[in-house]
C-alpha cells in the first residue's frame, strides 16, 4: 500500500503554494509516496501548469496518481486575496485541522504544514499561538515539543528541541518549568532513536549567560534545569548539562552531542538557522502522528516573483518521508 | 618608538599564564611590539623556561627585549595556590588595575586581559561584575559596550556588540534601554571604521522570538529597539532592524552586515562562538584605550596539562596590535 502524506497549504497569500509545488517537483522521484494537498486549487493551478506536475482532484486514497488536491471547505476562496487576508488565514486553519484529522484517523502517515502568518491568523479573529500549539490541542497531546533540525554546508547536523517556544523574553524565566525541560529532553532522546541515530546524547543549555556562572547571573540552572537533567539521567537518558549555551553549540557542531535542548526560541534557533537556514526543518515531537514543516514564514514580499526557495520545504517533506517509512 | 602592549595575567590558577606565553611565542614574529605582562613571575617561569621566551624583568620602557614581566604588588604570591584561590583573585584585579593605569597614562598603546573567574573574584570579597565593567568604572567611561569578533573556518567574520551583557534572562527585558541600544549601535559603527572596514552596516536584533512578530510575542521591538534604530539612523548611521535574530545571523554570515547589535549575551555569543570559538576575541568599545581579551574563561580543569588552546589569546593580541598600529 502506498504511503500517503498530507500537506496543508498554509496561507495561500504567502509562499506556501509555491514552495510546496517546487519541493514536490524536486522530491517526487525519491520514492512512491502520494501527497494530498489540503488547499484551494485557484492558488495552485498557475504554478502547477508551469511545473507540469499533474495534480489531480482528490477522490479517495485508491486513486492513481502522485499529487492530489482537495479543499474540504464549502466555498472556494476569492481570487487575488491581498497578503495576510483574514479569509486566507481562516482557510489555512481549516486545512491544518483537516490534515490533522486525517493523521489521527491514520488515513495518512503524517503531515507537512506550509507556513502561515501568526499575525494574520490573530487578526482574523482566531486565538492562535502557533501551528504546533494548535495541533497539540487538536490531538489532545499536552506532552509535545518543537525540534528544529538542519545541517551546515559540511553536513554537520544540529538538532534542537525547545523547552519554551514563542514566549516573550521577559516571560521566559517565569515560564520555565522542570517538567517541560524533562519532557523536551526525553522527546529529543526519543527523536534520536526515531531518526535511527546510533546514539542519543543530549546537551542541555543553561538559561542565563555562562549558565548562570554558579548562581551569579541567575539561579534557574540550580533550581530548575540541573534537577531536570538529574531526573532524566536517573531514568537512563544520556543527557548532560546545563552548559553555557555559547560553548555548548560549538561542541554540538563538532558532533559531540546528537541533540540540544535550548531553554528558549532564539537560544536554539539563532545558531541553527545561521548555518542551516536552507536545510532547517521543524519537527513536532510528541504528537500521535508525524508533523514536519519548513522553518520559514509566509514571506509575503516574495510572492508572485518565483523567488521563493523551496529547500526547507523539501527538507520537511524528506524528513516526513523518512520518518513515515522507518 | 616601539609599540607597547600591557597584558594582565588574570587568575594565575587558571590557564591565563599558559595561553599568554603560548600566544606570545606564536605572535612575536608578527611585528616589533613589546609586551609588559603584569603578573607574578612564579606562575610564568616554568612555561617560560620551556618555551625559551626570554622574558625579562621590567625596568622601564627603554629596556631592550620583547617580553617583560612586572608584579606591582608588594609581596609575591604563594606557590601552588589552589584553583580559584581568593589570593589569586585579588592579585588578578591588582594587575588589571595596573595595566589600565598604564593605558590611561598612555605609557602603553593598549592592554590585553587574560581571563579571571568572576565567582572567584566575588568569593574573594570584592564586588565584581566583569573585567569590562571594572575597566569602564576605572576609566570613568560609562559609554562602553562589549564587542565579540571572530571568523569561521572559511574566513567569514562575525562582529557582535551587546546591548546588555552579564544579565540574568529574567532581567534582560527590564534592563533594556533605548540609550544603551543606541550606544551599542554607534560604538559598533565606530568599531567598523577603526577596523578599517569599507562599510559600517549594522544589523540590529529584536529581543523576542521573531522580533516580537508585530507585538504578539513582546513589544520591546516597538517601544525601545525600533526607536533606537530610528534615532541612530537620523544621525547618519547605517543601522537596520530590529530583525528576528535567527534570520539576521544567517544574513550576517553571508556578509550582508558588518556588525550586529544583539540585545543580550547568548543571543549574540551563541552564534558567534559556535563557528568562531577558536578565533573569538572580546573588544571593549568606548574605553579611552584599546582593550581586548580572549573569549574564554580560566578553564581550571585544563591547568597544568599543557592542554590550553592559545588561539583566542592570539586573536586578542593580534587585534590589539592591529588597532594600536593603525
Amino acid at each position: 500500500m502506498a504511503t500517503w502524506l498530507a500537506i496543508s497549504a498554509g496561507d495561500v497569500t504567502g509562499i506556501g503554494p509555491e514552495v510546496t509545488l517546487k519541493a514536490l517537483a524536486a522530491e517526487l522521484g525519491a520514492n512512491d509516496t502520494r501527497y494530498l494537498i489540503l488547499g484551494d486549487p485557484t492558488y495552485f493551478q498557475p504554478l502547477n501548469a508551469k511545473l507540469g506536475l499533474d495534480i489531480r482532484p482528490f477522490t479517495g486514497y485508491e486513486s492513481s496518481g502522485r499529487i492530489f488536491l482537495l479543499d474540504p471547505r464549502d466555498a472556494a476562496l476569492p481570487e487575488h486575496l491581498e497578503s495576510g487576508s483574514p479569509i486566507a488565514a481562516r482557510a489555512a486553519l481549516d486545512w491544518l485541522r483537516d490534515a490533522a484529522k486525517r493523521c489521527l484517523l491514520q488515513e495518512v502517515a503524517g503531515m507537512v504544514t506550509a507556513p502561515l502568518n501568526k499575525e494574520s491568523v490573530i487578526r482574523s479573529g482566531q486565538p492562535f499561538v502557533g501551528q504546533t500549539e494548535f495541533l497539540s490541542k487538536l490531538a489532545g497531546a499536552s506532552r509535545t515539543a518543537m525540534m528544529l533540525l538542519g545541517h551546515d554546508d559540511r553536513g554537520r547536523w544540529l538538532r534542537v528541541a525547545l523547552a519554551t517556544t514563542h514566549v516573550p523574553i521577559k516571560d521566559v524565566a517565569g515560564r520555565l518549568q522542570q517538567d517541560r525541560i524533562e519532557l523536551a529532553i526525553e522527546l529529543a532522546a526519543e527523536a534520536c532513536v526515531e531518526l535511527g541515530l546510533g546514539r542519543a546524547r543530549i546537551g542541555v543549555c543553561g538559561l542565563n549567560p555562562h549558565a548562570g556562572e554558579g548562581g551569579e547571573f541567575g539561579s534557574e540552572e540550580i533550581t530548575t534545569i540541573g534537577p531536570a537533567v538529574e531526573a532524566v539521567r536517573s531514568r537512563g537518558i544520556d543527557a548532560v548539562g546545563p552548559f553555557a549555551a555559547d560553548t555548548l553549540f560549538y561542541h554540538v557542531l563538532q558532533g559531540e552531542y546528537d541533540a540540544v535542548v535550548a531553554m528558549y526560541h532564539d537560544q536554539g534557533l539563532v545558531p541553527l538557522k545561521m548555518v542551516a537556514f536552507e536545510t532547517g526543518v521543524n519537527w513536532t515531537l510528541g504528537l500521535p502522528f508525524i508533523r514536519t514543516s519548513p522553518d520559514h514564514g509566509t514571506a509575503y514580499d516574495l510572492v508572485g516573483k518565483d523567488a521563493a526557495n523551496p529547500s526547507s520545504m523539501r527538507a520537511a517533506i524528506r524528513l516526513a518521508n523518512s520518518l513515515a517509512r522507518r
